[in-house]
């Protein structure tokens, strides 16, 4: 075995309440999911006024950053690998439902691994990558606060 | 808490009605649903000789158009956010079966919010929209009559 | 149209407070979820260590509770409506994934409604029970203090 | 963050060679799998003249012992609490295919933790039982020889 490092609650809600607080500052609803490594939730937020459709779709954003390990936008920009004769065309139906290949899905990176992701819904891509960024930062801080491995 | 305007089934049958009637005149057999704000169905009605595949697709419409705020045609015209390379490209397939992306859904606007969303299935999109049209308009009058909020 | 209360994610985070708060207490990590009165999930939190089922289960309950406006222990009680022979059996076959027939949900009601509904997985039946019922109590609270309707 | 040790394939790989050793002096054709404490595969080996069936059967048996932290024959031995009546009647509904509540699934623990699980499909229940103890001693030694937390 080895020992790789596992993003607690209380990670994932001080990341959560860096996106809340830049998805207000915007003026923009959003539906925010946070996963551990395992792909597996560790909590979502659906601000007052998102889009109930936001929640499915928070979730594979940060399933698929996790899991997949890349931001979910790299998959349809020009030339992707999920577009039509891209060379993952299709890539998304492996895992109905959970496997998004839009904007909006962000891995979370420390100590040289993917630990986590987050994944973003409501706003426009711009609006949503804002909203990553900011939780991007607030991980970066927290995990430079920690001294884990 | 909050409070916020919720359709009945009352207003979901005048709404009905209407599209029914256009319908008729247009000589199309339609299968129409209407759903809440929360996405859930209040009514469907699917007239003789509509194909059976209407009460789906009729579904996926009106919940897109209420839960994701938008009209469906909205997503797949020239240059809209569900084509490859779209900033949504592959958005309906975080809800497998429940997220249409083409024309027949239209979301139900009243006091300056989303309160639901009808679906239209079984006729050519022109058809479709002709229905949602007179649906629209059927419920603008509605909302002008009660004084809810 | 008639008005309804809408719980919103200020509200559900005070509740899912006192429910982490009650877990703490009795050491048992606890996934906990709330939805709106739509069945949508409004907010949820998976505690350090708790299985990753939950997530899904929690879900379910949540959902279960204010969609079918029952607490979901009372399905398979003796006598409950979803043991073999039952009135209700199988019924959780209706919503795949979606609803659940055992100990852990419960309706949030004010107002005379059913507002929403709160899942807890993770604990024994009596430990996901003393988490709701701290949650109901916080609720309650709440809307004795908020003055909505 | 806090650290928590991960399977390797190469620990994966030790484990089934000695729960494929077992199955071949027992002289009965099994389908192995185990996975991560997250529910994720590592390792899947159809052993020949194996059941087809028995792949998605290993997998939730695997993906249910790590994932709920429960040996699977546990949930519907007499008592058990996915019995009609029992405290967790219909859990298996909460995800579709993937939770397995019958004999052959067995959480992996080290470090007072559960790290994984390994799901045995092919045999009897006393055979897929006896399988499961030989992996799960062979997992034991490993833990031992190494010191990784």
């Amino acid at each position: 075995m080895i020992v790789i490092p596992r993003l607690t609650l209380e990670d994932a809600l001080a990341i959560m309440e860096a996106a809340e607080a830049k998805a207000r500052e915007l003026g923009v609803p959003e539906t925010i999911c946070i996963c551990d490594e395992g792909g597996n939730v560790i909590t979502l937020h659906r601000m007052n006024e998102a889009r109930i459709t936001g929640v499915e779709i928070a979730m594979a954003k940060a399933y698929t950053a996790a899991g997949h390990k890349r931001a979910t936008h790299l998959f349809n920009r020009p030339g992707g690998p999920a577009l039509p004769g891209g060379e993952a065309f299709g890539i998304q139906m492996m895992h109905p439902g959970k496997f998004a290949i839009f904007v909006g899905g962000f891995p979370l990176e420390a100590h040289g691994r993917v630990v986590g992701g987050i994944g973003i819904s409501g706003g426009t891509g711009e609006q949503d990558t804002a909203v990553g960024d900011a939780a991007l930062a607030a991980f970066r801080e927290l995990v430079e606060r920690q001294h884990v491995m």
